[in-house]
């Protein structure tokens, strides 16, 4: 099936230009092609963009709402996100794979344009590639993408610079914050294919995670997200096939699967010698996962919630 | 007042045409007129499809969506409900009133369609019935309608069977399985009507149910959908009038009120050896509802929710 | 920068009209021009028209809308209000600080039209007026605005009545109610600019507080409204600048900080001879307040909330 993920993001990037003022959001075009939509870099951003990028990161193949709910007994905002096509919208799109290094710039990558790149390995095992006449992609990344940046990013894609667009929010930014704990559901699917399971048995998901505050920095930023998910991220998936295949791996999809976990991310990376290769990869999941097989009527839950971990971690 | 439930319904229904596809629903035209959205019969459904089936058959007279919340602890997918048209939106049409049974098909009916039938008791007490120019209804059952079907359903209502559209998901399904706990509303003001209450007084509702792991048959789906708002349904009712008949009706409204209230629905339909009619009527209510008097300022509660009995409905 | 508060509003305003049956409100057309959107005086007005006269009233800067939770366990529908433009969106429109008395009428007035006015404190302090071709404004009270209050506002204002919308609901009435507690968000905006603080360090923010039932009269319905904010209000803010400010305002903050903290408002109210002017202005304020640092990544959390006082105030 062709998801027209491109297509897709296209299409919702286009509907915030005029609402570009009220985001905090500032659109500029590249010298020699392409188009930038400052989320969080210069341009300020704040809980709308985050949203917006959230969706165009998701092609707009998830609901994304901002939410109420607790921590510890205190409110909390906290992002919601259901999809009926997680794994086009995740997988395809929202996941952080592929790090674009250009000259002295550096950021994750996102969105669309991986599937019309379609260089990573989940491309390849999992058969997509999308033909794209536009795209549109998404940076974790704290400086504003060079015309070299899109020239590198059009060469993979095969799409021309002029037709590309690219939002860019720092981690530690309001809108780099929001889209990066919007990836809930994004983390139980990614983790899942790691260890094997065959995740086009899954066919909805609804995922929580609390709003990480703002960290001064994109390191204090990329702790807390995680932390987040980790400690505070809930996914609900809706699977077919059989219910054993689940016992089994279910019990190593949670955060709590790792032998690291129970500190705050930053400490776990602080032990690990600040390498992200030598962290446990069992530790990127949300805290608690339940499976719901539509086809055995089966329910199985795995993990738990750690409200003093964000309490630790968000410094509440 | 005419409601204009299935010209809304009608509108509605066309507007899930385009996104058939992403909501995973497929669309047939009957030989001899009449058009059929398969929501989880052969087509799969989902969360998306859920929301459609619910929306239509309140007629886009109550907002619905899905919500967090927890059960014992644990993050649980809810679905939301809010009407200022209770009665119009639940009672005349979402209500699964109208038992279509032709040649070997069978199915609960619900949606708009009933009101242009008008053929329920619900309809002479409540005095309402709707020319309709073209119909919309919702079947809750696991056969594609047949030609003879929209017939049997156009001799009813008036409308041809070209201008009969039908929605159709089993309980077992992601789609029906979501319409079913969307009508936790529908269930109070239908408990209501039966315990003798006006209830032209109810202005506004609101109301939350878990929505319960779609079960491997109908049956158990039955017992899911029914535990869900048994033991998991809220409800808050706006009401006009005197608050002594609330006082006097109040502790015969949720389902606590039923002697058979404590064990999973499908216990409790066993026990009565499988016969719908020999189960205490009161049963089926909410777990929790609240009267907010609009001409008084009093708040009357009653009932309370069973986490644990949802536990054990749901398999968690 | 020209928010367009009236612009924004006279939009919004306008697409309620072909909804106003279903909204419950009733469009009146005032003698020598203006306009007059009944939401709750002699029209019912419901949920849906306490959202729209909440939408209005923030200018369409602020996402409002329904949502569940919980008072001491039992299920109770919140209201939930987020902004990227809080400081416009609540002090600039919907803070209701222009008292409207003209020959026997008398209303609260807020809205944009405000804005438009601009003769209050907070006007010349953060320097915001605005030059509108249309004007809305939204009343608190019991009587239809005559068309002398018209032509008292539009001197004020400088628009003429014809181009003047107002709508009105009084405190005891669904709509009324709504957009009261909708403004958990302001409440904590203006006790921040009382106290001192700038509110121009507050670049988004969100807001929950449990919607109060409809009272029988105005007094008791300002109690409860009071109530709902005072002792279920829970804002988040997203601030710049430094933390020791927050560290030393903040504790100030929360209705806690207050000496008459405590009790239902009414009561304070009684106590206090009926004289608002008598009230500790400490009070007026939510019940937690979190302040997350954008330039820093600190959060300081103040304040919680008092389910028990909230069942004295609603009587559940």
């Amino acid at each position: 099936m062709n998801w027209e993920l491109n297509s897709r993001a296209v299409q919702l990037a286009e509907t915030l230009l005029p609402s570009a003022e009220t985001l905090r959001i500032t659109v500029h075009e590249v010298p020699g092609g392409g188009r930038v939509l400052d989320c969080g870099v210069s341009a300020e951003g704040g809980l709308g963009a985050g949203l917006a990028v959230a969706q165009v990161c998701t092609a707009g193949l998830a609901e994304i709402s901002l939410t109420g709910g607790e921590i510890a007994g205190r409110g909390w905002p906290h992002v919601l996100v259901a999809s009926d096509h997680a794994v086009p919208a995740c997988l395809f799109s929202q996941y952080a794979g592929w790090q674009i290094g250009v000259e002295k710039f550096f950021a994750m990558g996102s969105g669309p344009m991986r599937a019309a790149a379609a260089r990573e390995e989940v491309f390849k095992r999992l058969d997509y590639r999308e033909a794209a006449s536009a795209t549109v992609g998404v940076l974790e990344g704290r400086k504003l993408p060079t015309p070299a940046v899109f020239q590198f990013i059009a060469e993979k894609t095969g799409v021309s610079p002029k037709d590309t667009t690219l939002l860019i929010a720092p981690t530690a930014s309001a809108a780099g914050n929001f889209q990066v704990v919007a990836r809930v559901i994004e983390t139980a699917l990614h983790k899942l294919f790691e260890v094997g399971f065959d995740v086009t048995r899954i066919r909805s998901a609804v995922g929580t995670a609390p709003l990480a505050p703002v960290a001064r920095d994109d390191l204090t930023g990329i702790g807390r997200t995680n932390d987040a998910i980790l400690y505070g991220g809930r996914v609900t998936l809706w699977v077919r096939g059989d219910d054993e295949s689940i016992a089994e791996i279910g019990p190593k999809v949670p955060s709590i699967s790792a032998a690291c976990y129970g500190e705050p991310f930053l400490k776990i990376f602080e032990k690990a010698g600040h390498d992200f290769y030598k962290i446990d990869p069992h530790l990127f999941s949300p805290a608690e996962i339940v499976f719901q097989n539509l086809d055995t009527g089966t329910v199985q839950a795995f993990g738990k919630t750690a409200p003093h971990l964000l309490q630790v971690s968000f410094g509440i």
